[in-house]
């Protein structure tokens, strides 16, 4: 049993028109007007495919093909909302591989004892709103919905006015259902299954992720007649702290620590003034959830020499905070059995990027599918997998799929 | 004779509301509504004072009190336009005292052989479009009445567009005519004032200002899969330059260079993509043309060591330039006269700051007074003068107004 490799590229491309960039990459912010185009392209697709469909009130969406028996359903999903200027890949690759294994048990006439159930979570990106993964976050109960409703874009604008101004404010609580499995197909992200030469990686696990924000206030002035004696430059401090995060990655034992600052804003950002305020972010990761404790009163420590040698305040803030997750061991080997029955080469991995799975592996057992990242890219517009890779990543999910479900 | 200390005072309340933040502050983007509210009411002002108002192409206001010869005009004024969350000093005082001392002379029944004229400037701060000092650089024949139409503010939105939707395209060409003289009062915007207890500042001249454009080209990538060892991360070698930018002031022989990196924007800007591309504004003053003149090439090393070091692509684009404006003798000397007269502390010193008599000084005789900035702060809500000092200054620009029109 495999996928349709040719129906399964058609839907990429098409859905790919939705948000596309010049460069061939994608802009598809969570709940903008294309987050919502891509978002009734699949609801049409998956109503065509028979699925019976339901929006809960954050926005994911559901579409379960039923079982012979009244059992709790295999999940398989992923996202449609992209960061700006990112791939085709990331994310809705998972959702139409989903849909194409959905397909291929009804083309191959296949019948399964549990449910299968296509999901489309909101917002994995948290490009738009943060945290990322809020949806999953809150139908995991680990986010009130009431702090996701509230989560502000830069413009201010609520997320749950989104959900309604964009129609997928959906009736359904958002709350956990018993489920058999949680399975997600995803790119890398990473360079080694390309450096490998695998199309097919078994995730164990997603790497423990820190999330802070550094808020740097130093004195606002004319960049001319102030002398650089009497200065408070909240910027040439932020620049220290970024020199510093990125020491700080190599100064934690192990060596798999990641470190990135990815977001900072001067006030008032103009050419002759001297830079007021900074906000920055800092990404923190590692596959040892001791490592990250380690890590962060470093941070600190980075933080407060960068501001006292320049003479300004701040605070420091860690908002954000996901322990090491690991997935069910079943999962994983179920997986891995698929991706040798889909003949693929394939190598076990653990995963750098969070992912809706690891909330989801809260809820039950749950495990991922990689496929390949060329050049180790992705949230960039030269995100690429070929599709040997997809359709041998979207055939073991397809199996995986199959035998959770207990295909009869 | 002097001005109405009580008049001056009310006016400059009055039109600090305009734009007002919170915080008593001023943000007043040149031809933003606010800027054409505050436009309006100083021109219904000038009106009230008898003055004939005409607006040039560049939305540049002139009003004219008759001299009793046809003679060239002395020249008054300054800009009605803020940086964001700027103070209520910069700018508008200027204008203010200008309107005040026409006002004074209608008091004091002084005619004068020249005509004295209130001129006020668009767009002197360059925060919204630049360069700064847009208008009077187009007027003294500097910048092509194209480019200024053309330069966008950062949501693309041109000059010309807003002036004429503001109702500021006015028909006048905007070009130089003869003047007698050129005068502008304005905040020092630095500590010297008020360190040493002086009410007056007699400028003797503006340093010399140079403005870069740096642009970093790193790989936009994933801030989790993605390991230390393959980042080329444009914010790690952007920090770099604002490190290597402040040690450059100090390390430039002389010890008057300032060097601010005051603008700074990083793309896509979120907290889990390492960021692909950065641009970074750098703005260099000295009051000697060849300390900056070898301040650029240590610019440009200290630009290309960061890149190298991070494996990124760079640009660097030194895109204004102004000498050093000696300003003219014999309007230096009657300032201090005036100064003197007045009554008031006073001191000579240089500007740091450019201001449109930069560009006045190239079509004739042109000189600038200063009065305090308390902390020697500006471009923040917290500017502040004392009215005794803003007397002072307005006295002298008064005086200095009178003696170079020819008062009978």
């Amino acid at each position: 049993m495999k996928v349709d490799r040719r129906r399964l590229e058609l839907t990429l491309e098409e859905l790919s028109r939705i948000g596309e960039t010049p460069r061939g990459g994608l802009t598809r912010l969570a709940l903008s007007d294309d987050d919502r185009r891509a978002r009734d392209r699949v609801v049409a697709w998956m109503r065509a495919t028979g699925l019976a469909v339901r929006v809960d009130r954050m926005g994911n969406i559901f579409g379960e093909r039923p079982g012979t028996e009244p059992l709790p359903p295999v999940m398989v999903g992923s996202h449609l909302d992209s960061v700006p200027t990112g791939g085709r890949y990331d994310g809705q690759l998972g959702v139409l591989c989903a849909l194409e294994a959905i397909r291929a048990l009804d083309d191959h006439g296949v019948r399964t004892r549990h449910p299968v159930t296509l999901v489309v979570f909101t917002n994995e990106e948290g490009a738009r709103f943060q945290p990322a993964e809020l949806a999953s976050g809150v139908l995991a109960g680990r986010i009130p919905l009431e702090d996701a409703y509230n989560a502000r874009d830069k413009d201010g604008i609520r997320l749950v006015d989104e959900l309604e101004r964009i129609g997928y404010l959906g009736p359904e609580p958002c709350a956990a259902r018993p489920m058999r499995a949680y399975l997600e197909l995803h790119i890398e992200q990473g360079p080694l299954l390309e450096e490998g030469g695998y199309s097919v990686g078994v995730v164990e696990g997603i790497v423990a992720i820190s999330w802070s924000r550094v808020t740097i206030r130093g004195t606002q002035d004319h960049a001319g007649p102030t002398p650089m004696r009497t200065r408070h430059d909240a910027l040439v401090a932020a620049a220290d702290v970024v020199a510093g995060v990125r020491r700080l990655a190599r100064d934690i034992v192990g060596g798999d620590m990641v470190a990135t600052v990815g977001q900072l804003s001067v006030a008032p950002n103009i050419v002759n003034a001297i830079p007021g305020t900074v906000t920055l972010s800092v990404d923190l990761r590692d596959p040892s959830d001791s490592a990250l404790d380690r890590a962060l009163p470093m941070l600190e420590r980075v933080v407060r020499q960068a501001c006292e040698r320049e003479g300004v305040r701040w605070e420091l803030e860690h908002y954000w905070r996901v322990p090491y997750t690991p997935f069910d061991p079943l999962v994983v080997d179920t997986i891995e059995r698929a991706a040798r029955a889909a003949g693929a080469r394939h190598r076990r991995l653990r995963s750098g990027a969070g992912h809706d799975a690891q909330y989801m592996a809260t809820l039950g057992p749950a495990g991922m599918i990689f496929v390949p990242s060329r050049g180790g890219r992705s949230h960039c517009e030269e995100e690429f997998t070929p599709m040997d890779d997809i359709e041998y990543g979207a055939t073991t999910l397809l199996l995986a799929a199959a035998e959770l479900a207990r295909a009869e």
